[in-house]
């Protein structure tokens, strides 16, 4: 691959790069020491220059315009390339930054990651509700400093270093593979896989990128046979791609063995699913009762869907009721832990922070569902004294005159908490 | 010892083990080229064959029916059988199997974990009845993939490896260790101990295995004055073991510092237990006034106590109600921090994981029980009725007289007690 | 340095040194061995023997009553201890040891720390709420362990040790930087500076050191803009230190780039603070209307604000609400890992240990609040219509019926919703 670059750098660098390089590195010894060392102690020295990658044009690049994309590490690393692009790392990030056109400070660089050229059809179906509801600071670093992978080979790999040590320990992946709701690095790292690997090395312990990018790959969906981007992947793709997985598992198990540790995890996954389709019936049921506070059709519209219960991959983190939060942490988070935590082998996810989280959730869940169920109940059939019924009546009809877009949100809510007060005000 | 494996494995060796070695390898060099290879590398290479420790039946270890044991391991390493068969290491397993008759897929060679030949006595009283409500494939990989370390010397040791550098990292004892119930190696990893160790070697910072394993014992129970298997370990036995670990302690420290530290420790699991025991006291209160949801004659029965309420140690996670999960929580996870951690000398888990949570657990369960107390008294009547309202005014003017200190806290609480089990007792 | 140090100690060095040193190794070489051999193999040795940094009390060092404190070493590490003593670090000590006034068991020497000697002025107004309501021992394990950092260069050095490789590390930082109120070493650790640190050393990446601790200065507060003790630093103030923080990014990052980074940040506090005083003007509007269970009136005083509803930097985890429960973990655990999970560069941290977590404890709070509010609706006038009665009667009736196994579980969940459905049907 080396060779490669150096071929075709040779053929493509313009004669003026010997200049224009004294003229980057004059500055950025002193701005930026780091960079100028690494570079110089990278394969890209001398034949890659500053403006193979950067470009020329110093004020786009100081505002932050321009960047270097996987486009350009492509010119020469073809192969990594295309099999990075053929990859969830590739579809993960449309997640992300298939919504920017909603980014009042977006880049137009990036309509290139959803549109082709001149095209408005979106090259990938996948949207982030909850990536629409945040602000342009909370997307920038909560979303896309991990959603940038697509398009970004720097994500895994750092700025000016082409030293493969890094990209080949899995920490370079606990930097987004970590966390409540794909905690593969903290479930890779306290497995006996990942004790191997910490104490005697990548030929002993497999690493993420032992099983996940073997020979080097960066076809990071290799042998994965479950959803992606909230779908589940077809039964023939599945089989074929678990005969996959099975390839680099047999490099240190028996081949049956193995064979029947992932069966166990795809019925634990099973398992999960049935638990997690519990919770959501009963959450129905009370979404059918108009019994969720607040219900669809008191919130802000879902980015997507409007004023409907999502419960889906879609589903937000804000904006609904305590009933559905309860969901959000169950579906999100512990039902991953516990079928990812199979996958992984770590007992401890699978079990602890995943299983018994899981039913715990269903209890909770159970619980605030009937609590609502005999609120509305007692709301019912409330009032025993005429007075306090008319005080009710007073709020249900506030509370239409609302719904009705009779006032604003902050009228009902000052005028709401006058007629509470004045409730509180004789008794208790 | 490795003179003796040797001895031994020379009197006993088939004379037709060159032979069975060569047709194992013969395929598994392609198999599995990873553990031929581990093997070839190991100190069992090559005295000790592949059929030494797997037998001859190709068939049965295919279907995992048949698997080395502890006691395969034990032919040879004796003494650090016996240390292991008589430690915690040992009674963790029978917890986890011990109920295995429940299994329909059991392996009938679990049954020496638990009975000796022909006996249907159990070796050990703990039975876990979490593990009894869990699906054949959550206990595999949930519970039994850390529960297999009484019968599995791989469980540390892993497969075919020899090398000890594994087995004095802590981070094999991670695999087990950690979680919400018992998070050992975060809390070690983050103390001043596990820093001085992870930056500077066993020389200066201790491991696991330096102070629960010395000079390689087996017996991982050395030193432990607390509970085990969720009973309290004797006075007197508890004073040896803790002289024990001060031995340990000494290597290092002053022992009178060691001793003030561990006695700091002491009452601080006593003052958590008493936090512990204030919020199950309030639970009975409310499990008195049938006011559990659903209540335990509602549920499906405990797998070890039928229709009743349980908060001991057979505590369960799901079935039950939203206040017995909260006390779950208290009791497994945050309880069990608070006091490990202060043993461990982890600041931030003895007081923000441990202490903060526990108290934060008091008061949601307090909150709780009110509200379903609240609540009652509303299903009740509400105060509609005369009588009804009687009650009401009765409890209003009892909450009045305390805060005008008209009675004491222990007064108030009594008096409410009272009156609430009078409402409950005619209605729901 | 260490030139400074032995010139110094030969200077000082009374002559009965040899002597006394004979006397402690005498019995630690067997009392504390490991204490010896690392004093041995320190820079210490042998200038700087037991008894310059012990003194020779034997029995006030037994009785634990006199230690080695920061002053202790300021002797001769002059310049350390001043930039030590005016940072954050001396700062933080105050806050826990701010109270020892109240502790029962307090060392004498603890006054140093916040008064000149024979004055009763504090030299900081900072106290903890929080360390007043705890026992002694969890004050000594759970608050004081880290909060001794102020007066004992040992918090970070170590004991006897003189090998800057430890305190060059981020483990050490770990031991009290980490957790649910400020989880740095977590972040770090799983940033794209803490993988590319553990991977390949300080040269490539930073470690806590590198960013905060430049050039050694013992000044943790550099380059830190935001809060301290709870107050935010001063605009002018801050504009000084985030061009020191930049001067620190510049030796890797381009200015611009590492500012923009950081006014990212920036936003996303301030974005933070506002969904937290959305949470806290709700909490505000149920204390208003005297709905907070237990109200501040009913609890035990807070140790300095009395009977008041405390929401600050001195906020208790006890004695309180649920719903000021809920604002707790919403105010010390999530809104800090989304701001501090920014300046890290940490996405997980920031986004959903953080963001994600704040706005779901929004929707709890507002659930737990609307809660209230209905609940003293129905205590106010609760009871029901004989209709109601009726309807009630009917759900008891159909429940009885379930409980004698006169419905199977499914016939009842329908018949039940059914039922509930018509009750919704007329009202709200």
């Amino acid at each position: 691959m080396k060779k490669i670059i150096l071929v075709f750098v040779l053929l493509v660098l313009p004669a003026s790069l010997q200049a224009e390089e004294q003229s980057c590195i004059g500055c950025h010894e002193t701005a930026t020491p780091a960079a100028i060392t690494q570079w110089q102690g990278s394969a890209h020295f001398p034949s890659v220059g500053c403006s193979d990658c950067h470009g020329t044009d110093h004020e786009r690049m100081r505002s932050g315009e321009i960047s270097v994309t996987a486009h350009t590490c492509g010119n020469c690393h073809q192969q990594a390339f295309s099999e990075h692009a053929s990859s969830k790392h590739s579809l993960g990030l449309h997640t992300g930054w298939g919504c920017t056109r909603n980014m009042p400070d977006r880049n137009r660089e990036e309509c290139k990651f959803c549109h082709d050229e001149n095209s408005s059809l979106a090259k990938s179906k996948v949207q982030c509700a909850r990536f629409l509801k945040q602000t342009g600071e909370m997307r920038a670093i909560g979303c896309n400093r991990c959603h940038e992978v697509e398009n970004s080979c720097q994500s895994c790999h750092s700025n000016h270093l082409t030293d493969l040590e890094i990209v080949r320990s899995s920490r370079i992946c606990a930097k987004c593979h970590m966390g409540p709701d794909h905690p593969q690095w903290e479930m890779w790292e306290t497995s006996l896989h990942g004790s191997l690997n910490m104490t005697m090395g990548d030929s002993i312990g497999p690493s993420c990128q032992s099983c996940h990018m073997p020979q080097g790959s960066h076809d990071v969906s290799l042998g994965i046979t479950v959803t992606t981007g909230g779908n589940d992947i077809p039964l023939e793709k599945a089989t074929v791609e678990r005969e996959k997985m099975l390839d680099v598992c047999a490099k240190c198990h028996a081949r049956d063995f193995a064979r029947r540790d992932l069966e166990v995890a795809d019925k634990v996954r099973q398992q999960a699913n049935d638990i997690l389709k519990e919770a959501e019936t009963r959450i129905r049921q009370i979404g059918d009762q108009n019994l969720l506070e607040p219900s669809p059709s008191e919130r802000p519209k879902h980015p997507l869907s409007g004023n409907t219960l999502v419960l889906d991959s879609q589903m937000l983190y804000e904006d609904y009721s305590h009933l559905e939060r309860l969901f959000f942490k169950m579906k999100k988070y512990d039902h991953a832990k516990t079928w990812k935590g199979a996958y992984h082998q770590n007992p401890a996810y699978t079990h602890w922070y995943g299983n018994a989280e899981l039913k715990m959730d269903l209890v909770d869940i159970k619980a605030e569902a009937t609590r609502l169920e005999k609120q509305a109940l007692l709301m019912e059939g409330g009032g025993s004294t005429p007075g306090k019924v008319d005080d009710r009546d007073e709020l249900e009809r506030l509370t239409d005159d609302y719904r009705r877009g009779r006032m604003s949100e902050q009228e009902f809510q000052e005028a709401r908490k006058k007629l509470l007060e004045s409730f509180s005000g004789d008794g208790k």
